[in-house]
């Protein structure tokens, strides 16, 4: 079976993804740090989901150069996160270019160790509007990796592109992700504050599937 | 006059390049630690061409990841860099993707201060045969800042992407760039080398464009 490297944030889709990707290759899980407000929560749920899913090697980096670029309210404490769900536009909470930043480590990382596969599990559908969750993004980044990389042949995987997130709640469950260890809060690091755009997504998510959160919200 | 993000190592093509960008943007210069041996010394440059150009802003950012991915005798110290020029295929220099995480980063600077134009100096014609050195990995990555970012039409702009070595010395000469600043060696960070691939194309390029290298080889 090929390799892959598997993006996770901690949050929901990704675990899905993790699901997904561990029927389909040898599994490389990569975090990144990028000094997000939740990080602390999301690398403990990180390393609980290497406990889980036991890929055959894991990485957690760090990106630091986020927090002095600024320019979104999940780094910088001065910019407050909203709450309620985003409508128009692009949100605060957008990260510039931060999918960009991710996948271009996990192909780095995929060169050496020699996988084929990248996985990450952006949702365009059904997701805040940030651009670099759109598919053809994605297709385009492929395109980059065609011709600038040593191994060509290495293809970005966006299982969950262009699911709803109650499809992803269910496919999830239906894989036995363990969706009660993932976070998705943008805000806190404890218990979700069921407020923010991640929160009311995912609580809409599971309410639209039929299913329950396993996850403690502060409301 | 727009704003542009200008990527500098510390070698002799990001000088010249920076004197380009110099007549055709305000510059904000990024330079990235990426745990290669010769920071030091390319801190110390970068420093100095700040001083010399006076950008509107400038930034060191650190990459701690490849040293963790490795794969590239630039950083692991268990590997040494080649003396003499590579001839054919991938030299073991070439760290996986550096351009793309490089790009990556510049790219969410620019977004964020509203920069349209991204330099780098990678050269195509005359280089050691690095993927992401090709003109074709740029061209599709103005295609990814297209499709994933808020501001579209953000554009890598590789000057010397068709230029011989010697012709960028004597374009370099031309714009007054201080070349005597900058450095080349992959090898050491007090006294050139003289004998890895980066220094010998450098010689090269001096010694066809009959010009002196002004700093100092330990041979």
């Amino acid at each position: 079976m090929e390799k892959g490297v598997v993006l996770l944030s901690g949050g929901m889709d990704s675990a899905v993804v993790a699901a997904i990707a561990s029927d389909e290759c040898r599994m490389y899980f990569m975090h990144i740090d990028y000094g997000q407000r939740t990080e602390k929560k999301e690398r403990e749920v990180f390393l609980l989901l290497v406990d889980h899913f036991r890929p055959e090697g894991h990485m957690i980096i760090s990106m630091p150069h986020f927090k002095k670029i600024g320019g979104s309210s999940l780094i910088d404490r001065s910019m407050s996160v909203p709450e309620g769900l985003s409508r128009e536009g692009i949100p605060s909470t957008y990260v510039p270019f931060r999918n960009g930043n991710f996948l271009s480590a996990a192909v780095a990382w995929a060169e050496v160790i020699k996988a084929l596969r990248v996985y990450i599990g952006a949702t365009q559908e059904d997701s805040a509007g940030y651009p670099d969750c759109r598919q053809d993004f994605y297709r385009a980044f492929d395109k980059v990796i065609q011709k600038g990389t040593a191994r060509k042949d290495i293809k970005i995987i966006t299982p969950l592109i262009r699911k709803k997130k109650s499809e992803i709640v269910k496919w999830g469950m239906a894989l036995q992700a363990p969706l009660h260890l993932t976070w998705s809060c943008y805000k806190n690091d404890r218990v979700a504050c069921g407020r923010c755009d991640s929160c009311l997504r995912r609580r809409r998510a599971f309410q639209e599937a039929g299913l329950e959160d396993p996850i403690p919200y502060s409301l």
